[in-house]
């Protein structure tokens, strides 16, 4: 007998955690659009104006700024995979989960991790990055911009200037941050940045955006290899073959290229996503947008503090779009995230590793940046904490947050 | 100045190439459901229906049936990355394009591939599979069903059979096929099997359902090792760290496990065309749907052939969702293609490798596999052949083509 289940139905939820957040509806419309041939010239005209759009939300002038097909993580081993042969160092400072994600990746693709460690809620020194350069002689320096697991952002100008200095490529993993952080590529001397639709970008999981500088597509192309099947002669690199074909770079820009060289079939409903997630980034301004995330993290943190709780962190490095805030003696971190969703429809999650139960994580980020969210998230989270017992004052988180939210 | 542009409206085409093919209105509907969080019990829930509902369209009863997050290929990655470890001999029957991709990818895996070629257009001889694992005891035998390049498709029942009775594991790449010619994972003794929902499944591009057999996934979680921020305490193998993390099919099983080990963020709205694809399927028979392919294919033959053109292969080994016919003398291939899109807002495409501009395919899938836009097409083609100077009997194409299809 065959299994029989109804249409897709969820339950209407904010989801104020770490991401996904609520998509926005006009990326839901988006994707709602009927596909066309994926070398039809509407597309191939999509797939460049997808290009232009996210050189803007990456704040960048590189011409190599795409998509890899596939969740934020897709897109982070593309850039690894792509840029660290075996046997390369690669020195990774690290400030919580995503620092191991990276150490991970380097790891399986042959690479050599020379990490930079700091306490959970810390962020790394630059001249710690610069002694670690100074001793390993890296090829690439790998770190994550906003690490939701710790709530912290590491300050990235200063390490891109240094690699740039001592000529070492620099990736980032923007995927927490990107429009909703001040994230300057360019300016920053990052050479390779990646990040996900489904956090500050107002998206569905699913899409990569990745940017490339002209330093590491010279050294990505030394390692160009066309496959078999759809090879047109074109020049070939005679460094090491990169290990994945589905994340290979320099396949993938050939298909983004006029060359169109046919690798995979492009995921054409989430590139109507991702398109449409940076026109509305485009259209609010990159600078209003991240105004519009600090004001709801300044907010989120004003009013937890005036609910008596501890703010996870340093107010100094603190990502704007996503708050931790400690669990108070006494109360149950699942129960009162089981009660946010039960009586609120509202999503708020915990942490990994060493914070496991210890916080709760609040987000306000794309759509869900608003002020209204985060004051009704407020709302509902202090009622649910006077339930649990936890000591109060009623009222007092709201107009807290209403205050400096409006504060200039 | 920032860049402007419109919001996504392409042109309401007919895909009637190799894919994608038109998308299901309902799956269409499905993307454009707001998303939930990825732990949350609706979402998971979800995901445990798709793996029930791809069991019923891969024709298995095997536990691990799942998405991989990113385009057909990805799949394909995931399972030879996962299966095929440095130094192990791969046996490849290769009938087109897609046997060098599995060939490319069983290298860059640090596999040494074993392979089996013949002609295009033609199959291989399950006799000559069964000769090179006696010669080279591979760890895989890895095949193509449908190449679309080729309009062929290998039958797999005998080489199944054989790589049970040689205690070999099978890979089959049903992407082209999977939901439009009978395909029977369990009965054909496929161990892993992988598909795209751009083709005869109806939905986008940009998911990949899979299905692992538990010999396959005996062999890959022999090859376990958690990454670090997210490992659990759960048990390791032994076997030699498999070289992505993104395709790590040993983590991607625990993510779709109850344990819910949190590797990467779901696709959430792929997940939702792709359950709302199988529930397509399932709700129509998979038997149905593959007959309405057959008719589709049927007619398409009928059809061409009544216009005086050659059809490309074999009939015995010819695919049902996709036609290839011989560009006849004096006509232009891309010029045909070019009239078919401009006055007809319809696809059709070429082919690959020595059969670039040799020939056109003519594909009829998904919601595209129905009597009126096979009967649309052929008009639509006759109009063009004949007004390039080809020679053919008005109106004797769509007759030929209503008969076939009606033809019991």
């Amino acid at each position: 007998m065959s299994p029989t289940y109804s249409q897709i139905d969820p339950p209407s939820r904010l989801l104020m955690g770490a991401g996904p957040a609520n998509v926005h509806p006009r990326i839901l419309r988006a994707m709602a659009t009927d596909v066309i041939g994926q070398m039809d010239p509407e597309m191939t005209a999509y797939m460049d104006e997808t290009m232009a759009l996210y050189r803007e939300v990456f704040q960048t002038k590189n011409h190599w700024t795409l998509l890899v097909n596939g969740s934020a993580r897709s897109a982070i081993e593309a850039a690894l995979v792509s840029l660290v042969s075996p046997g390369m160092k690669v020195v990774i400072p690290r400030i919580g989960r995503f620092g191991l994600l990276l150490t991970e990746i380097v790891h399986r693709c042959g690479g050599i991790p020379c990490t930079i460690d700091v306490e959970w809620g810390q962020v790394v020194d630059p001249a710690a990055v610069e002694a670690a350069i100074i001793e390993h002689k890296p090829g690439l320096v790998a770190a994550v911009h906003g690490d939701t697991s710790t709530t912290t952002a590491q300050p990235l100008a200063e390490i891109g200037a240094i690699c740039r200095r001592h000529n070492v490529l620099f990736y980032v993993d923007a995927t927490a941050t990107l429009g909703g952080m001040e994230f300057k590529t360019d300016a920053w001397n990052i050479d390779v940045a990646t990040a996900g639709l489904q956090k500050c970008l107002g998206g569905p999981p699913g899409s990569a955006p990745i940017t490339l500088s002209d330093r590491a597509v010279e050294a990505i192309l030394r390692r160009r290899h066309d496959e078999a099947g759809i090879a047109t002669g074109q020049p070939q690199g005679d460094g090491p073959v990169i290990q994945s074909n589905y994340f290979d770079l320099a396949m993938l820009m050939n298909y983004w290229s006029p060359a169109r060289m046919n690798h995979h079939t492009e995921a054409t409903s989430m590139l109507y996503a991702s398109r449409e997630a940076a026109r509305i980034v485009v259209e609010e301004g990159v600078d209003a947008r991240v105004e519009r995330h600090t004001r709801a993290g300044r907010a989120m943190v004003a009013g937890l503090r005036a609910m008596g709780l501890r703010v996870y962190g340093d107010d100094a490095t603190r990502m704007a779009n996503v708050t931790g805030v400690w669990v108070p003696d006494g109360v149950d971190n699942a129960r009162v995230r089981e009660l946010m969703r039960k009586d609120f429809e509202i999503e708020i999650v915990s942490s990994f590793g060493p914070l496991t139960g210890k916080i709760w994580r609040i987000g306000a980020m794309g759509v869900n940046a608003q002020k209204h969210k985060v004051l009704l998230t407020l709302a509902a989270f202090e009622a649910v904490l006077a339930g649990e017992g936890f000591n109060l004052p009623r009222g007092a988180g709201v107009d807290a947050a209403r205050a400096a939210w409006d504060a200039a």
